[in-house]
């Protein structure tokens, strides 16, 4: 099973659509001028300054943190991406430079890292726990097949290529080799789609090698030792200094979320990656343990993963704090990503409910709805003064940023929604497996013939989806992903019920004609849903959703102190479809009074406290923070009998 | 208005005599063993090493915190206050020990710090903001003040007012002194106390030089620039950098407490003690307008405060969360300490009842019941798994530590408990106040002649308190505090409604005469407490009280997953006698369980959740984690309608 490739994939007008075109109109211009230094806020990023540099086209130090060219590698990948779908001259020209200025900054040997080109090259490959070089590699790898795949040249494949020959020649099981791997994975998922794209094995063996080593040794004390460096710093506070990196144990032993959420995600992505490639079943054990573990212990609702903002982490199961929560953009992209590979390996629909909720929540809220500004951190809920004063929430930014000195968040979100259209549809044999729900068309080979269908909707907007089908073969089967949240719903073929089997969270249709029309309604009422008891941020709350949408208050139309609302179980939910908004929900609620309250009372015995009631005004949590700085909160307390 | 010392008051068996027995019995000689590093566990304290060292006695390079002397001065003023009740050839000894040592380690000019002595001593006075020698210095005039007042020994006087002299020339307003001021205060109160001994004007002067220039000037910058240092550092990310170290703007001008919450609160002490022997309103404005933002802002149920892990810091008003707090045992102490000196200033019973408060919960909550373990934070909820895996909780402790590393709290609680007994009577003119309450006889003189009081009590076990005046004269008037907690009560002479006048927190009774007999019962239920609804972290829950004992719920008496109980406001409670607990409350509650939701399903639509009931069992909060490690848990949720 594979996904659609975007070329099989035309996108029409449609939600979906919408976000990736604002990826390729909106993100990708003003990304370019960021890394290029001429925003006129925020930090620089100098990344394009730090390839000129080691190209020998300029004069300067390096500048920004050690991993700052993945900024730039991840922007290649998501504009080719772009140009898959359509190509670009200007675009193109801009990326030609690059990997022009790639070309000259390589050293002879392959070696491609602007931080030690800069600094001091002898130092390459000494410390591989913080300085991110084979995670760099990582998002060239990606960038690199992705240019290829979209244009055909192979320039920056060949840079690569040969960088990645270096890494071989360097690391491994074997004698003579240094037996490390990444502090901040990432390469492993790469190689595999490398792999993908020369056959090479060597490619395949290598992201095996960088997994199965991973745990195994004490390689990152070891090498600190040789650089003269204490092992672990800050990170040491953990039950094990190297559970940080995911590198306490074996990766096949892995229970339980650990360390930082992007590392442990991306790793998590490239074991399913090896996994699928190579039917490993040790390997897909361990990814299948770690997603429940994440997914049903782990995971906010609006997919928001890393609860600590000390070391971007997990923290532990059950533990899902709403206000100091760190829920980085890039946390909830990785485990869209994890979510993805799973998905190919099986045809589970709860993976695309999990991707689903993140693109509807956890991701999107990391950017505005201009395409332009960034949230790193996701909170589920935000008092503005709190982070000027409490230190528990200074890492949660009360407005979203243009830029930031660590930006690998916003273009992950652009490679992200660049190729949203590749993870729509998935094929396997006969079967047409659609994922998440867009408006398009689609034209692709099973085995046993081509298919062309014709899908609209206005998701997730509305629950309503009609597909066509303008082709299909005898034995073609048409599974449409059933959302876990569906309560009611009801599926017509020419207007008539037909006959379909339900599994694994798939409605699979077969004994589709040519021209049949199919009317999939996913009944989307406002729900309010509650977390598991042993979350104990979260007991006596609830929070409003309709269909995958996570919604939420905000000041700006429902006052302050939004810990004093109340909701009712039984709370009757009035929606509108708002151009701005999708749908906005309106509610009645209490809201307990502060009158009767003296300002100089803190504590005083049970009272007869007074709530006042109005109508709160419920947006989708995503696009919060677009009216200005205020409060905002998701989960409200459930008022009870 | 006075306290009624120590000498005209002789403690009878009652909580209270209790606790003093504890700190002189069991601290004093734990603490002596700490301080000369021979506890079997824990970290070292070095801080009698040190001072060895810097006499010239044995040759070791500094250890521990720049401010570790502070811990051994501190230990000498606690044992000072047990030999003002009973002399002790063997403890005197020790003392006696230390000074000569302090003698011997003091320079030539009155110098007397080991870190500057045992490292540069060139350095000296070149970084106040971080190196503590005032906060030293300031310890070692409380410990000299004691020592000399328990015994008449003046050598560590002496030693003391060398060093006084020193910084006297070293610091102040004219040309030629440095204008600087401790980035730790402590020495402004502990200058005016020195002040009350020798009546020498420039001690109060000195006091007076430190707070008002206090935030006047750029000074920490300034010296940071002398050293080559950058300013500030890490608390820099608050508002202004200064913040932390209450050092942002005049001390008259605060508004909001803020920054470090031990330095706010031994700032204000100073300011109070310097507005009472001067009369200086300015300085009491500042320190009333501070008083009520703590109290009715900042302050934990418990009485402790210091939301903030990061700088043990406040934060914000009404920003109380119960897990994440900080609550140093040494800042309790400290806010008990400012509360003290409010009260002589202006007899208000809510002074007395801070106290109250701060005694019987959130300074006691920092030793186990034997007197040998200490908690550095004191938290009002406490989940064990999450202060393995959750940074935002990794500074909660969840067993008491037989010492610390920086271990300014234990020998600040001995301080406090073996002093009790002077803060418990006060006196002004011809009124003596009964401030906390203890079982006693006092003998004291007042303008218009001795009285002699007996009091009977076992609060805060019980309410009932009994005293007799055992010798009065004619315009005595007895004031006995009426704590804001009574909602009913009875007063009683010789078994008849005496008249009395109710002011400001305060029953005053004239007209008494030998023999009279009073009876005083405070009610004592249980009662449930909320807070202001502005605190957003203890909305919709309840934490429950009898007198002014908080209590709370431990996972060893009532299993764990605490935050599932709730309680109904109607609740009754039974309240049984215990030896080991004083009182146990037990009352019906309802716990949210389970069942019914699978293991796999985190986030799920509204159910009927099932709810059990089962009598839990509260204990006082202060008494927490003595029966092994567990759950507690003080707010709890409240059942609705």
């Amino acid at each position: 099973m594979d996904y659609v490739a975007s070329r099989d994939i035309r996108l029409v007008p449609s939600p979906v659509c919408s976000l990736v075109r604002k990826a390729e109109d909106r993100m990708l211009p003003s990304q370019w001028e960021a890394l290029n230094d001429r925003l006129s806020e925020g930090p620089k990023s100098y990344s394009v300054r730090n390839l000129r540099a080691a190209a020998g086209e300029i004069e300067f130090p390096h500048a920004g943190a050690v991993f700052q060219d993945s900024d730039l590698f991840k922007w290649i990948e998501a504009a080719s991406y772009a140009l898959g779908r359509k190509r670009d001259a200007a675009l193109e020209e801009k990326i030609d430079w690059l990997v022009s200025l790639m070309q000259k900054a390589q050293r002879p040997d392959g070696y491609l890292n602007t931080y030690y080109i800069l600094t001091d090259i002898n130092k390459r490959f000494t410390n591989l726990r913080d300085h991110h070089e084979l995670y760099c590699l990582g998002h060239l790898i990606e960038a690199a097949v992705a240019y290829f795949e979209a244009t055909g040249k192979r320039e920056i494949l060949d840079v690569t290529l040969r960088y990645v020959e270096l890494v071989n020649a360097t690391f491994g099981f074997e004698e003579g080799k240094k037996h490390g791997y990444p502090g901040h994975e990432e390469i492993e998922l790469a190689l595999v789609k490398l792999y993908r794209l020369t056959k090479d094995p060597m490619h395949l063996a290598l992201a095996r090698y960088f997994i199965s080593a991973r745990g195994t040794n004490d390689y990152f004390d070891d090498e600190a030792a040789l650089r003269g460096d204490k092992p672990g710093w800050a990170w040491s506070v953990y039950s094990h200094r190297n559970r940080y990196y995911q590198a306490d144990e074996p990766v096949t032993e892995m229970t339980m979320a650990k360390g930082h959420s992007v590392r442990q995600l991306y790793l998590l992505t490239g074991m399913a990656e090896l996994a699928y490639e190579t039917g490993d079943e040790k390997l897909m054990s361990a990814c299948d343990t770690m997603w429940k573990d994440i997914t049903r212990r782990q995971m906010y609702i609006t997919g928001a993963v890393g609860q600590s903002s000390f070391g971007e982490a997990f923290t532990l199961d059950y533990d899902l704090p709403s206000d100091i929560v760190y829920g980085e953009t890039c946390a909830a992209i990785s485990l869209y990503f994890f979510a993805a590979t799973m998905l190919k390996s099986h045809p589970l629909g709860e993976y695309g409910d999990i991707m689903d909720t993140l693109l509807y929540n956890g991701t999107l809220s990391g950017i505005n709805e201009d395409g332009t500004r960034y949230f790193y951190v996701n909170p589920l809920e935000c008092i503005p003064k709190r982070s000027k004063y409490s230190q528990s929430v200074f890492h949660v930014r009360t407005q979203r940023q243009p830029w930031y000195g660590c930006a690998c968040c916003p273009p992950n979100i652009a490679r992200m929604l660049t190729n949203l259209d590749e993870r729509l549809l998935l094929k396997d044999k006969n079967t047409l497996y659609v994922n998440l729900f867009a408006s398009l068309d689609a034209e692709t080979q099973l085995e046993g013939g081509s298919v062309s269908i014709t899908e609209t909707t206005d998701y997730p907007n509305s629950g309503s989806i009609v597909f066509r089908v303008n082709r299909a073969f005898p034995g073609f089967t048409l599974a449409l992903r059933l959302p876990g949240w569906v309560q009611t719903y009801s599926l017509k073929i020419n207007g008539q019920n037909p006959p379909c089997v339900m599994d694994e969270g798939y409605i699979r249709i077969s004994g589709l004609s040519d021209g049949d029309e199919i009317s999939y309604v996913l009944d989307m009422p406002a729900r309010l849903v509650e977390a598991h008891p042993l979350s104990h941020a979260t007991v006596g709350k609830a929070a409003l959703m309709r269909g995958p949408v996570v919604y939420c208050l905000e000041e700006i139309d429902n006052g302050g102190e939004l810990w004093n609302v109340l909701i009712s179980p039984n709370a009757t939910f009035t929606l509108t479809p708002d151009a701005r908004f999708g749908t906005v929900i309106s509610a009645p609620v209490l809201k307990q009074e502060t009158d009767g309250w003296d300002e100089y009372e803190l504590y005083a015995p049970l009272r007869e406290n007074k709530y006042r009631q109005f109508t709160a005004r419920f947006i989708p949590y995503r696009l919060w923070n677009n009216r200005g700085e205020g409060e905002m909160r998701v989960w409200l307390r459930l008022k009870q009998g």
